[in-house]
């Protein structure tokens, strides 16, 4: 097991001598790998969107051809589905096999909402937007780069930032002759922000091929403070999607207000059953499946600088949820957020009616020991204890006709949190690497806050997983004005070839 | 007084012999009025559309001086204020002046929401869409016409209705060579649906032009019992939308959820905070104002049809708010309604995030004795009460660092309730004409559950006002498909005839 001491100690060591050669080419290169990360995030990549993320995938594939990997695309289903993009650098020889994972495919994007760029039209800027930042013209090869110019489009960081930290690091390797210290194997997924629906079923049809010692997965942020994170785990994601009725059709406020019942009203009282003041979920049952970390796991996380302060005043906020106990070891707990609510219009737009409906969109984030349909199952018990009758499908005329209160619920998809031990020899070893890799200190977190299918590896394939999370911490991920930092571009090229090379 | 008696009576007594002339030239006329009705609502009538509303008030009077008025614009102000159209008829010899009043302008409207066509792209449909009304073409000259039939478009019924209404019945007196019963005066609102924020300047301005011994206005719907309606008052409208806020941008739900305060989930509980389950509202004082009703208007709501049980099979209710109390009771009680909900996005557009903020539109429909600004301040109070400093702008970086809970609400405007007494020579007066031109039973209601902006009238003329209502009630105002059975046009045309008759 690893003591507190024995993780301060590898947080200290010093980059690898390899490593220099790699961050030499990569400052040779970089004007030449921003034109092409740019004409990659021009391609819109929602996952529905099933013409252009096929050509994601075929540009991808010719990506990994071009640096001498033989690639295919991976079907899931008919071609509606995203494929995944397989690669493969087989290294005679080679006890191991390893495969380093991506995600190609970004949240969906509204332009409306974005006001730096269009989500698909990539823009240089010369720092954070809202610092400050001014639009920037690509620079010429063999230009100054800075490291905190930044990138905006959708997927600047989640996650095709870890698609090009992967591509680069190949040629880097290629650049100086050098071959992997395992075969190495790619797989870009193309649906992970719909949830990954196909994964299961990619893995199943192609699991010879996906044969490995583990995987190494390229997603999510840095630790706030800037240091690359080696994550053992993710949280699980659930979620629902919750409507509420009113009378069958939208209703004058002032012809019917005070008699006719106000979905809106009903919605926001049933939210507000879901959780107290302070963010602690109200559910019976949700806590109890949590299975408690580990000292070692409880060590690396006393062992991380702790970000609040700083996240604080980032994001403005002078008071945090869970009675002010640290990120840390909140985002160890499941937890329960409202991503949104709808129900007719508000300012200018809002029209003086009583709404027919309201529907607000939920996400619980599991934990170790969770499962995504206990945790489904207690939401629903929850509403149905608030007296609502709850139903997948819109009401029918009947259903209204004999229940007062009707909740129409839908499972959002999801899956179960995934943990590999810290003492696991992947994780000792893209740790090592990861350190060789990169220019300052690396964390170790027990789990991110964030969710990933990590669970299928382990079902299908029985492989392990460990996770580099390298985008700025500040990226607008999953939001409007997403942007990559391009001193974390530079860094995650690095570390990912010093994973490659074995460093 | 009018006794409950002496309201029964009246509502028995049978069509004046004057209206059988009236009721033969409107069948003659049918197809043409439909035809002269459609192209009004073909021109869009959002008050904040200038260029159209414009056009809505051009061609009014172009309708006015084709029958024989004399006409013109009224302005509130420069010329984004929507001006008001006036129109009048002299009769030598009269002793009294009466004006009457409709508004030419709708609610906002987003095709989107509209099922049966474009809001401004009227279309003729044999019955009710939801009960499988089929469109039709616009009949030809002399061909049968249903009264069942339905024309959808935004301001069919309200309040277009009540300015063809008044339009058809000048032009059936003409065609008859009749006269008024007293100067005849028009007044069409341009921006009643925008809370009419110029009404009284424009009355303040035109004062002399305007002065009348009353005034009657033609909107809102009939009885749901279909009688025609004689209303003496409306309620007031105040309102409110209130945004409250968590962090600076939207953050990832995974990777602080439990943390990153949820603004949807405050917003929830706010709203909560505000009414019951019955409806009953919390906030102090809300009901402390309330003018109870004179022992003549209970009598007149006894006497009028309780339309619940209907209304309650037709909206799909099994429950109504206010424990069961009927509708007619608790309308003339101050209300509070959620008009709309909006927090980021909800389905399949949900973003796994945590909202920036989350907003919600209410009004508070005020009844006689309320004030609408002591009800906002109560408002305010109420939100202040549950912890929230309240801001009237998007909150500052410093306020953000010193305060944890932040509510911007911002005032939707409105005005206050109005009452003309049910003995008032202008009541008794209104009262017999609609019962002259009315084919069957006509209802007294002492408040109607809508707002319009009559205490004005009262402040700025010194004029009392009735208010005659005779659009289908189940017409979808203020919400998509809305729409007018033609019946109720019909029969609108008939009682402003006898109204202006002076039968």
């Amino acid at each position: 097991m690893w003591s507190r001491l024995g993780l301060l100690l590898l947080l200290a060591c010093a980059p690898a001598p390899a490593q220099a050669d790699v961050r030499g080419w990569i400052e040779a290169n970089r004007a030449r790998i921003l034109a092409e990360y740019v004409e990659l995030l021009s391609i819109p990549n929602v996952a529905a969107d099933t013409t252009n993320i096929r050509r994601n995938a075929d540009r991808l594939v010719g990506m990994l051809r071009e640096r001498g990997l033989q690639a295919r695309l991976l079907e899931g289903g008919d071609r509606s589905v995203p494929p995944a993009v397989f690669g493969e650098w087989s290294v005679p020889g080679a006890t191991r096999t390893i495969v380093l994972y991506a995600h190609y495919d970004g949240q969906p994007a509204d332009p409306a909402d974005w006001t730096v760029t269009e989500p698909f039209t990539p823009l240089l800027l010369s720092g954070r937007h809202s610092a400050g930042g001014r639009p920037l013209p690509l620079p010429e090869r063999g230009a100054d780069v800075d490291p905190e110019w930044r990138l905006y489009a959708r997927s600047a960081s989640d996650d095709k930032a870890g698609v090009m930290a992967i591509l680069a690091a190949i040629e880097a390797l290629r650049a100086e002759g050098r071959t992997p210290a395992f075969n190495l194997k790619i797989f870009f997924d193309g649906e992970e922000e719909a949830g990954s629906p196909h994964l299961g079923e990619i893995l199943s049809r192609h699991r010879d091929l996906l044969a490995s010692d583990g995987w190494v997965i390229f997603d999510g942020p840095t630790h706030p403070s800037g240091a690359p994170q080696v994550v053992l785990g993710v949280r699980g994601i659930a979620g629902a999607d919750i409507t509420v009725y009113g009378a069958v059709r939208p209703l004058h406020s002032g012809h019917y207000g005070n008699w006719a019942p106000n979905p809106a009203m009903m919605l926001a009282r049933l939210l507000a059953s879901m959780r107290d003041r302070d963010g602690h979920v109200l559910i019976e049952g949700f806590y109890d499946d949590v299975e408690p970390l580990s000292p070692a796991e409880r060590a690396a996380i006393a062992a991380a600088p702790a970000p609040d302060e700083m996240l604080r005043r980032e994001f403005r906020l002078i008071r945090t949820e869970g009675g002010g106990r640290p990120l840390a070891e909140l985002i160890s707990q499941p937890s329960l957020s409202v991503l949104g609510l709808r129900s007719a219009d508000v300012g200018a737009d809002a029209r003086t009616i009583i709404p027919a409906s309201a529907t607000a969109s939920l996400d619980m984030r599991l934990v170790s020991g969770n499962d995504g349909r206990r945790q489904f199952d207690r939401l629903v018990a929850h509403i149905r204890g608030q007296g609502f009758h709850v139903t997948e499908t819109e009401p029918s005329d009947e259903e209204r006709a004999r229940r007062p209160l009707i909740a129409r619920v839908r499972d959002r998809g999801g899956y179960n949190a995934e943990r590999t031990p810290i003492d696991h020899p992947l994780v000792r070893s893209v740790l090592s690497a990861a350190q060789a890799g990169a220019a300052g200190d690396v964390v170790v977190a027990p789990t991110l806050g964030g969710s990933l299918p990590l669970y299928l590896f382990r079902e299908v394939l029985d492989a392990p997983t460990v996770t580099l999370s390298l985008a700025n911490y500040d990226n607008n991920q999953h939001a409007e004005d997403e942007n990559l930092r391009l001193g974390n571009l530079w860094e995650a090229i690095a570390i990912a070839a010093a994973v490659i090379g074995g460093d």
